[in-house]
């Protein structure tokens, strides 16, 4: 019996989300099935966690226990032959037996991405969310740095979230400009549903002068609402990385 | 009467080429069926040219004849309400009543996108073909200067194709590196069907050491035969600019 680790980059715009569902085609679902051809007995996969439809990963990380003897090496070019081009594993290596990829990740890395762009650019529909406005990048910037800490996170949760603690630490949250590019980064520990998603929401508010930065904090603080915006559009969201080691401070 | 003069860009991956065709959705289709609910009369599209399914355009030019008053400025605004997101409308003018997009058309701007990895890039899967070994550029460059000029382009022309001349003029075409991309520029009068991916296939040939500079010289003279490799995949291809202006030599 082998545990194994695989890194798995995939364009969500062709699936239902990563988790395994009845009636709609996921992740999952995919490499399940290529791995339970491949290894020749029925896998089961844990992964780091959840993504949503049309959300991307480049660093999706799963588990799955085996009896096979297949080299990982071999594993993971046999793997991407069988896998379609949407998906794609970047690493494969044997872990320790105990290892799991949901409960052992110590934290996440998720980026999103913006185009401000005055004409929509058609290749670029289902990777970035493109915004037509000015925004005002220094105030993000600011109330992006409020979100780093230990915060009850309830006003940046779905309101049909399942009940899971809203205590949440982050570690890092910062924008990045590259021309008409930009880049929000977060890392955190935890994360609630839509809850990267509904703070760019909030941010990309503030930035359009639509939402004061002390309004940001207050709502950050008062954990009794939740926030009126729908979640910032899924395209723009990369799950980028899920680390196993604590995060250096 | 008004002729009016469009420059559309469009994600080729969900459509079944350019022109329009019976029981497959076309760009040409789609953008007619727009313009016609906005004109209030019937259109019937111009363009420069055929696109094959999955195949790009940056600058592709449609023109059309219409009894209506509609300032260009709120068409071209009205118009990309309209669309599905991967077809994006750039530019619209009025032009003189005799414009025809294809019949005066000088000459056009093909590119093609190579993206040279290890590892499939799922992100890209739609927009470069990826390549995962080693290409000799300078070769790929030489073979390329040889393109340009006045030739019987039989060689690289499908052989399907209905019967054209097969005499064209090259002004440019030239290999640019960033990076892991390899981004080929082709400029000329005008293009039999699949020449640009044949010619690209023939160049990568030569980058991959299967076809000497001489071959491919040979055979770019020798015009009786038919290039043996399938055309370079769509999915790279992007028709970037088209002018209605003499090439400046």
């Amino acid at each position: 019996m082998r545990t194994l680790k695989l890194i798995v980059a995939y364009d969500g715009t062709n699936y239902h989300g990563f988790q395994r569902q009845e009636n709609a085609i996921t992740v999952q679902q995919i490499l399940e099935n290529r791995l339970t051809k491949l290894c020749n007995e029925k896998i089961t996969l844990n992964g780091s966690g959840r993504t949503d439809t049309g959300v991307h990963a480049c660093g999706q990380v799963v588990s799955f226990i085996t009896n096979g003897t297949i080299p990982t090496e071999n594993l993971l070019k046999a793997l991407n032959g069988l896998l379609p081009d949407d998906i794609v594993i970047s690493s494969a290596e044997e872990v320790s037996e105990e290892f799991h990829a949901r409960f052992h990740a110590c934290w996440k890395r998720y980026k999103y991405e913006i185009l401000q762009n005055k004409i929509h650019d058609p290749f670029k529909r289902n990777y970035v969310w493109q915004i037509n406005k000015q925004l005002d990048l220094v105030a993000m910037q600011k109330a992006a740095q409020l979100l780093v800490g230990t915060h009850d996170f309830t006003f940046f949760q779905s309101a049909t979230s399942v009940k899971k603690s809203p205590i949440k630490t982050i570690y890092r949250a910062h924008w990045q400009q590259d021309g008409d590019k930009l880049e929000f980064c977060i890392e955190g520990n935890s994360f609630l549903y839509h809850m990267v998603r509904n703070i760019v929401w909030n941010l990309v508010a503030v930035g359009l002068g639509k939402k004061t930065i002390a309004t940001f904090e207050s709502e950050l603080k008062n954990a009794s609402t939740h926030s009126k915006y729908a979640p910032a559009p899924p395209q723009g969201l990369y799950l980028d990385y899920v680390s196993y080691e604590e995060y250096l401070l």
